[in-house]
């Protein structure tokens, strides 16, 4: 039987374009998903550069102008790898024509933003997902079931950190990350906000923040003109206290500053019956407490069986899966939810309350006060 | 050479009182202290059980009434290991006495109560010291070392999680820990305390918080009466968001409730050239992140060589020491200080920081906003 | 610039075809390689599974002639997926037909056959690998960095394991890699090998072993039939002692019933000034210990900086990758070797020395003796 | 109800016999022993060296001839803790003086002189306790009691190494230990005999073994006069595969070259159930794996609470203990067998029974080929 092909167009094609590239080409190859994919075109400003990148990601064309690609006939599902200044835009307009969109997190750079885009999706009917890779890394997604089955208990307590370290030297860059005006805001959104979601994921919703924000560098080199300085206008690190819905309590933590650390995502969950430990830098396994007589001590559940999440479809147990693959497991499930009709999870729902609570924390921070979100 | 002896009496002889009475007896066994140490006499208020305590613990005699006991012309120290309701008192008339005193955490149950203790310490001119035993593992006093000596760099965060789960089940009775009248405070003074005291002496002072105090089970059993219920008035878990006064920032927290974790008294300190990580479980390591080029990582520092703080006294490498070891150094550094003529560290001026700190907490979390430490 | 276009047909589809196709398909996208790749044709036995198998693992074509796809003239490289026992056959036909060989390990089932091998392609003249995958680790091959630049010193030990627990159930079925006749050996050819392979990429070659192999469970229901049992003619474990020719001693050890262990294929080295352990399960990290001062201790290098061995083609520094990753870092290696017009490490030399190793094993085991490689 | 005392002489007092001093210190303030202990005395050869340990390791009285030690009327308990060459004559005399002896390991430094000491003690019917500290770890015999219960199943594994690296500098001079007429061997003896006797504790009797035993450095500076050197005579590193009774197969190995390893006596078992593995450096710690569905893993359990061997008596869960506190367990449970009538684990059979495994070891490293125990 012949699948039907779903045509796909990628905007942006650095950092998360390589990786979702990737999970284009390789969905197919490992999962029996419910449709075959084109990867029809990729698009970005440089006309040289996107030249050069169709070819090694795999696209079978290059284009320059967004607002084009995504009104074209051919294409069904529009995915938004571009910085976060440029989502609204890009999702807006891709509603409008009908198409599937997959976006890179943060969905915007700001609650306004997010508004707008999940407005539009919602105006148009269409299917749409929000990018958050880190849901679906087995061990993730077997705490997700472990808790879900009821074996934690109750859940008391979230403690999250994504822990990085490259911009501790002091005469690092400002790149573009550190702009307010292209990244919205520091660690925060860029990976606080991660840790943020994984927390809804796999506790509940949260009601109300303490947020603190802090710029330990405040002016760095211009990455074009090391002799002059530019202003830092964003968080270096950003930590908050939070309450959830369901009565546990937590904090979560993003920095650039944590010396040693290189993709430390690590949470902690703490339940009335047991408990579960992750950490990204070790993301094949999951430490899982359950309370079991004398002997009871956290184990070291390799989430490499076939059992397991997405395992099935990689390799036997103990051979480990790497960064990218969370990309692939997440375009199968965007397909599987167009296949079943159904809204696949984090969509822009989720992303205009990941923004509102990421911009709690900012107000927060500033007022010096608790924030509930709205 | 024959040494001078100083005479101990001991007020309290539980969990504490113990630990401390072995401390007593260990430290002439393994260091050379400058002075002997003569056990006089324990103190507690049931006769029977005194009694029988002191010959166990190792002292030559019992008494009933403390107030006796610290007057007596032969007692040179008073150590105090009682419940922290009565420490203000035993500590004022032993300071009126004019003798030593070594004092169990926290100093006292209220800030009032803290500066009560210090203000007679310094009007008798005695030697007084808080002891937070958990500065004198070898390695959190080698972290010390290493801050001590800049080779963390610029410290950024601290990051400090005392965790216990001995009262996750509801049905766990409302012992006097769990009395705010007895206790002071629940996880806060009796694990968060530790947390934070070890962040002032590896990091610097607080300046100011944002605490969360929760109670998860507000009524339990009564110890006596199973079918009867009290109220629980202090908190299961306390988290804080802090500022030091060098420009760091950090979290701090205390809980009874992280099912799976027995002692986690665990804490990361990211400075700008490294990183240090101890957890009380494993007590004889220390991590230690130097950046020195490609190939650095976190090490594992078994805090068992005789170059290691303490270490000289006790086993050949990797032969590891245990948890009462604490108590021994901090005892042998009282005596050092009183030989040195010096004030010993942490002392009642720690014990009152460290209670308008654990204040600070409380009130925060009362009115929801940010408090600054007077 | 265009590249010149090699093309490969890969005997062979079951897990090892499926990790070396998705080499073929990824090596271009990630990396730099000096020839394009034209994945031409499979070839298998069974005509309804490879057709099957072609366009979901890549391949343009299929086939179920070996003989005819080694002699094509459009074949440029021969890839050798098929159980050991078809190794020699294959590996010999396509060496005179000129083909360039890439053969999965162990090179063949016996001594013989390796030689062979070894002979074809030598009179041939073309280029011969064996993939022997996890030489190219990233922290393997690291190891391997820090080793050659004397960083270890002089090598005292290797301590190799390579445990993996799915036959530890009796009633597991006596599954062709049970059968001496097409496995050649059991644990010892199949996961012992790799431990003596990285023990000769490590630390050098062996010059004498004293072995242990044993059978635990020595017959098995046949898979087609569980109410009849077969006989297990191959060994469950595989242990021995090893001489290296410069010095060192080892222990190296293969089971398939170390309960719990799935793929822990681990070793140790300790030289004159530090040691480097490495466990497949963590496969993106290396235990390196370097003597430095009284602070000194094991540290957990992530291998995933731009400077570690093939990680620049990847993701960022704590991005870890995956298992299948190795495989296509042995292509490329081969293409490069191809392109510089040297011998590819290891090669088929390599191959009939290990399988000397492994004869002696087994030879020693049965002897009750030591036994010299010759 | 007053106990009754036993009165114990100590022969040595260096690394040994501070070990054991404190265990005698110690055993009754923790434990409810069914006997008190006097400390009546303890000997050495240099007067001036004994005067000074007797009042710090707790002895009543010093003497210089064990002879006359040994044979006081008032002595109920020899505790001998000398170097191995003295073992022999010391027990001999003990046991024809009816006194209860506990001897450090190994028993003797050879079979002949073990034997004799069997015979004497046996001839003279007192008690006889070899003293392997480790075995009373509390994880160590946790892992005892998860064995005796069938948890594991069928053992098929046991996998020794004891790593030490205190002699991988070539001039560390040539100390007793490295001499064999005085050491008897080298790591073999000295650490190699605990993993042996782990071995035998925890899997069952050794009947045959093939040894390597390997001197790296065969000459060092002489401990007198750093200008001569000395010949090295015993083993650097004693590795060895062992076939125990029971059908188990393993791996044995000590060694002083392990850059790193400070006193990694680690044992990993695999049964047919599930597995266990130590490591002495994080001594409160048992890892054990036991199959249970899907999300199995090894689990880290802290050996630290109450239901766990000896923990009781200590501190609460999570508060561990240190390596000295596998002593006093000895003793207590030498008192206990005194009390109980029965001989205690391990005793001189044990000793007898090592000791051949040892010269076992020794021989087939020199004979080339497996040796049985007789």
């Amino acid at each position: 039987m012949t699948k039907k092909t779903l045509n796909v167009a990628m905007i942006g094609y650095q950092f998360m374009g390589r990786a979702h590239s990737n999970a284009w080409r390789q969905v197919g190859r490992f999962f029996d998903a419910p449709y075959d994919v084109s990867m029809k075109v990729v698009c970005g400003r440089n006309r040289h550069a996107v030249a050069a990148a169709a070819p090694a990601l795999g696209w079978e064309q290059h284009a320059t102008t967004w607002q084009e690609v995504v009104e074209r006939d051919d294409i069904d599902i529009v995915d938004i790898c571009t910085p976060g200044d440029s989502h609204r835009d890009i999702a807006v307009a891709a509603a409008r024509a009908g198409k599937t969109i997959l976006c890179e997190k943060p969905l915007a750079n700001t609650v306004a933003e997010a508004v707008d885009m999940l407005d539009a999706v919602k105006a148009a009917g269409v299917v749409h997902m929000l990018c958050h890779n880190y849901r679906r890394a087995p061990a993730v997604a077997l705490a997700k079931r472990i808790i879900d089955e009821g074996r934690l208990g109750k859940i008391h307590h979230y403690r999250g950190t994504y822990l990085q370290d490259w911009i501790v030297d002091p005469s690092f860059p400002r790149v573009w990350r550190l702009e307010k005006s292209k990244a919205g805001s520091g660690s925060l959104g860029d990976i606080g906000s991660h840790s943020m979601d994984l927390a809804r994921y796999l506790v509940g919703e949260i009601t109300e923040v303490s947020g603190l924000l802090e710029t330990f560098v405040k002016e760095r080199p211009l990455p074009d003109d090391e002799t002059k300085t530019g202003v830092v206008d964003v968080d270096d690190a950003a930590l908050a206290l939070v309450r959830f819905d369901n009565g546990a309590i937590g904090t979560i933590e993003g920095t650039r500053f944590a010396t040693g650390r290189k993709n430390y995502n690590r949470f902690e969950i703490n339940g009335s019956k047991g408990s579960v430990v992750f950490n990204l830098e070790r993301m094949n396994e999951l430490q899982v407490y359950e309370e079991d007589g004398p002997d009871s001590g956290f184990r070291t559940v390799l989430a490499t069986d076939a059992t397991h999440p997405y395992v099935e479809a990689w390799w036997p147990p103990g051979h480990i899966i790497g960064y990218e693959h969370t990309f692939t497991h997440t375009v199968l499930d965007l397909l599987r939810a167009i296949d079943a009709g159904q809204s696949p999870a984090p969509n822009f729902e989720d992303g205009v309350t990941n923004q509102r609570v990421l911009a709690a924390i900012e107000q927060s921070s500033a007022e010096r006060s608790w924030v509930s979100i709205p």
